[in-house]
């Protein structure tokens, strides 16, 4: 089971009146953990882009189970929970330094071109996915 | 069943490098539907902050089924789905100018006071929730 | 003297933990006002950039004089100051409801093509944009 | 002359429709830098802020002169360029990986208390500040 961990720092701009940081960047937070966790499995995801394949959100989920401040270091863990040629579902876990989850959930994806057509993944990008580099 | 109908203006800052709005604004979008919701059942959010309930998202979920552009015109309905004494359950549709849907979810908040602690809403918030102003 | 002024209501997102708008969102509050001073003008900017012309910001600058809260509705004014055919420079005031101006400044914006390059405007909108539409 | 140089990676919600970083983002940027300035001199600001101490922008400016991309990495420079005791004024240089500048700009913070009331930085901050910390 390939993971991948990052750290991000949070932006002042990425509270909200509450004094946390606002829900909807957990989705920013989910965003950075899977550009971290393509670019280790050897196909950043600009690459990607680049070479014609597009992942475009077909669903977001997420739990929140804590809240963080400005200037926290995150975790961010990231995984590919399940695969197809024409689909990724990635799963995420954000925690605080004192590895509490503050939030975890889910994104799929789905791979068109650039037209916004769905069309399969290319085989290496499926096999990087998987973990099988 | 109360159905609260807002429009809202896709700002430039609000899409992303595809070309469309970022995927995680669409919580910000719900976040506008709800506000406009809680303003039609008398309820301003603003209001119930300064009275010392607050309301924090513990799950988000969207499907997203289109996109929309710069400068769009959008429409939000919100409803509730599901409510106690601690928790609300709003759900969402956002919709373009015909009427396609391009996303929809839900997310629960759930009622805490100032320092966090969970704590039953007012049962005044609890009856203009249900639509019984 | 043309001058449009457009209201727009403070997001939640578009807060900090100071409990005000956060200082960034004032560049996205300005080009709110500018996208209704050109559409107000007979060309808007969607259009404009369908057609080819892209205007790119060259300098930004705002002066910040209060601070406004979640939910509190704001007027936008917004006026061209310069104007030749290969940049424009756009003034703004965001105020309260009380008519305390909260910022004010203003944004120079360059003409390029599709590949950035600089390019005149076509005269027709270096004229709707001077106001003699 | 203290500078302190610090690197970001660009979200793809950084972005917006021109392909680009939004050029509001670049504020949120220079915080990123001044946040890494203050813990350098080492007066993290969420500490300044939990003594008592809030520095508000009365002033930003920004200088526009090239445009990143999605997930580039960006650094930022920052150092205090003038300095009293209930002001103070940092600068910004954003530079791409070929150590081009994207752009420039500078902030003015006003020091005020929880109430917003302006008061005078303590000591401890204006000399760490200046760089003899």
């Amino acid at each position: 089971m390939v993971v991948n961990v990052t750290k991000t720092r949070v932006r002042y701009a990425d509270t909200d009146s509450m004094g946390v940081v606002h829900h909807a960047k957990y989705l920013e937070y989910f965003e950075i953990g899977r550009t971290e966790y393509m670019r280790e499995r050897g196909i950043p995801y600009a690459q990607v882009e680049r070479d014609g394949t597009f992942l475009v959100l077909s669903e977001a989920q997420v739990s929140y189970r804590g809240s963080a401040a400005y200037d926290q270091v995150l975790s961010i863990k990231t995984q590919v929970e399940s695969l197809s040629g024409v689909r990724v579902k990635f799963k995420y876990e954000v925690l605080d330094a004192k590895e509490q989850v503050l939030a975890e959930g889910y994104t799929v994806l789905a791979s068109v071109d650039r037209t916004g057509k769905v069309k399969r993944m290319p085989e290496s990008i499926v096999s990087a996915l998987k973990g099988s580099k």
